[in-house]
């Protein structure tokens, strides 16, 4: 799919779960981002240490190049895990940010915190709504 | 935490994480908008389906009450499976959706073309940025 077709994808797509005032507000947001990469990983806090941890990664997730979206959320069933949720412009940005400076003492700072990963899976954002 | 506290969170996550014409954009949307319950869920599609599959389910999720982001992406490694992430206002937001006429229409258009289900996690979107 080319960029115009993609992006036409999104702008249906969007049209499709969102409204009105939503919509006006992320047509800006998709002019010039749209994710061709994503990620998932569940990431195992130490005992007692799933907000810290959330706090930590949140802050070192900050301006980096070709992010669309970071989101972390805490499982509804295991109260050490954490759900990190990452769209990208593509692979390369995401490979990238891990150099970035401020990403780098996140890793420092967040290390003794976690016990261990679970689950992780890589995947192409798709948009096609109806339209 | 309070609707005030969670926004202003929400605002310095955002702004810590996308560029400025982004933020401004999002700005809006959150305003109204903010996610309490996530949704993570791996589907397999019947072998060469899933495609199809993707946009069946696309098409179902146009104009959800309580929805924030329905993303559908193709799993990098399974070439059967997609991952649907979804954030909605609340838990009860997404039950009441089951039972919108267009997505009772996309469970029956799209049935025939699963063959499972893998990972499902939910999951409290939390937004902690520096600031």
């Amino acid at each position: 799919m080319d960029r115009r077709s993609h992006l036409a994808a999104l702008a249906a797509f969007a049209a499709a779960v969102l409204p009105a005032h939503s919509l006006r507000a992320l047509e800006t947001i998709m002019e010039e981002d749209h994710p061709q990469y994503g990620l998932i990983g569940q990431i195992i806090a130490q005992p007692g240490q799933r907000a810290a941890l959330a706090a930590i990664l949140t802050e070192g997730s900050g301006t980096m190049p070709g992010n669309f979206a970071y989101i972390v959320g805490e499982d509804a069933e295991n109260p050490d895990a954490l759900w990190v949720i990452e769209l990208w412009t593509d692979k390369a940005a995401h490979a990238a940010s891990l150099q970035l400076p401020a990403v780098q003492a996140a890793i420092g700072k967040g290390r003794p915190l976690i016990a261990g990963f679970g689950s992780r899976a890589e995947f192409k954002p798709v948009a096609k709504a109806g339209a």
